[in-house]
């Protein structure tokens, strides 16, 4: 099945530890949709300037992305300048350019209607919500969000929640949105808020997924080299939502496995800068990593 | 098989956003040596005051310890206050006396000459490495240690890690003794120093472990009551070490399942305040936690 996926493109300038990068292509659209190529046919609903090239948009091609919905309009795309020290814990925004994405009003080609599986990354949840009513076919919509919505658009928020099958937030957000520290107890209190499972990302930890009253942990894959955590959040969104598009399955064992391929592909994002390593990935190295994953977190009964 | 374990018995004063405990025991030996009781017969090493009374001594006999080697000698008995605020991610110490700790210089009883199973809690380096040369007969012989020795003893820690054979430490620990932050190198890196193992306890987070080119990485079990964390690394390395006296079993499939007995052990501790629950579990409730461990962590192929 394919999978719609709305969000941010944006040029990214990024430095790190181990060197730096000016104006690559970023934005969780794009890694989001780029991870869950590796998985099903993606879709993408975002927006552009005219400084949008064909080198650009070659990208998406490569990984036959269908970029229908990729408007681009007058003005210059979204920016984004960060750094990361030391342990690269946190990403420290040094300059934000909304450009275009300011009034990003998303628009769904009429080829994308039937779209049964969609991730709303994290852009205005009035927004998320307007784009959830436009796709009365979708039968496992997924969300995300960060602090700037929840400390913002609370109410809104809360109802674009009402509106999904899936939260995936991080650590800090859950605890934000639901105002527990516990995350057990924060997961119970934000499915309650809608979806019926929600996926905590614990970068460097892992990820644990509650759903209904199952629990799966999965850890971090262990690599001896992170150059750039930019995109890990949304790479793990893309394998994740990929891997449940691709199989039209949701049952509580393939979310696990699907956690999984979250985990698996956050790990190649954040092994070169930006986007290297997913776009230049092959199925057997995914394939590899999921055998080690397996290895890495048996034990015997 | 017995494991032998040399630590410390304190008194401690203890304040959480959930309650107070003013002189419950405690100490690294006494949380090391009632979680590894529920698994094999424990000998325990370690120096307490004239204060020391008959109900502390029941403590350790409840639960069949060995206490030739719990020595008392003039003074007051180690006494630590501390609080845990907020998330509790840390303890703010208050108040530590080290009383007649300060003077420890631990004594093997003859009776503990054939030990073959020691865990070395966190003491004075030159006291670990003491220690392991009193008891050639050890087979597996396991190091905690901490910051404060790292950065005044780390020569002497250096040589008394030459000496065991697993090193259990947390996260912050593992980073400043080897250098490194990633810590996939910082475990390759300890283990050059001796150890063949290490296992790094990552708190909420759970523990992982290094052995060779093997890794596995638990997840905590999660709770969704923490009440006191205080001894939380200790019944880890209880459980961890226990299991493995249990069963004289060293192999990686076995420190794997040690892993999650450690894990097991340190959700119960701090589920209730000091050894509240430590005290009163049943093997039942072990296993359960056992199989919801395998739960928790398990997907298909």
């Amino acid at each position: 099945m394919p999978l719609l996926v709305v969000g941010s493109v944006a040029f990214d300038s990024i430095r790190t530890p181990y060197g730096q990068a000016e104006e690559v292509l970023g934005g969780s659209a794009t890694y989001l949709s780029l991870a869950a190529s590796w998985f099903a046919p993606v879709r993408v609903v975002a927006v552009v300037g005219e400084d949008f090239s064909d080198r650009h948009l070659g990208v998406f091609k490569a990984r036959s992305i269908d970029i229908a919905g990729l408007e681009r309009v007058p003005g210059r795309t979204f920016r984004w300048r960060g750094e990361y020290v030391g342990d690269m814990q946190e990403a420290h925004t040094l300059e934000t350019q909304l450009n275009v994405f300011a009034e990003f009003a998303p628009k769904i080609p009429p080829s994308y209607h039937d779209s049964e599986y969609v991730f709303l990354a994290n852009i205005d949840p009035v927004l998320q919500l307007h784009v959830r009513r436009q796709l009365p076919k979708a039968c496992l919509a997924g969300l995300d969000s960060m602090n700037y919505w929840i400390n913002g658009k609370l109410a809104d928020l809360k109802s674009a929640l009402g509106a999904v099958d899936l939260l995936v937030v991080n650590e800090s957000e859950a605890r934000m949105l639901s105002g527990h520290h516990n995350l057990k107890v924060a997961a119970e209190s934000l499915q309650k808020l809608g979806p019926r499972a929600v996926v905590i990302k614990r970068g460097e930890h892992g990820a644990t997924l509650f759903a209904g009253t199952s629990i799966f942990s999965a850890p971090a894959y262990p690599l001896d080299k992170v150059r750039d955590p930019t995109g890990a959040g949304d790479s793990f969104a893309g394998g994740f939502m990929g891997h449940l598009a691709r199989t039209g399955d949701s049952s509580d064992a393939n979310l696990r496995r699907a956690i999984v391929y979250g985990s698996i592909m956050a790990s190649f994002a954040v092994e070169e800068f930006g986007l290297e390593r997913l776009q230049c990935l092959t199925q057997q190295e995914i394939d590899t990593r999921y055998r080690e994953f397996k290895t890495l977190t048996h034990f015997d009964a």
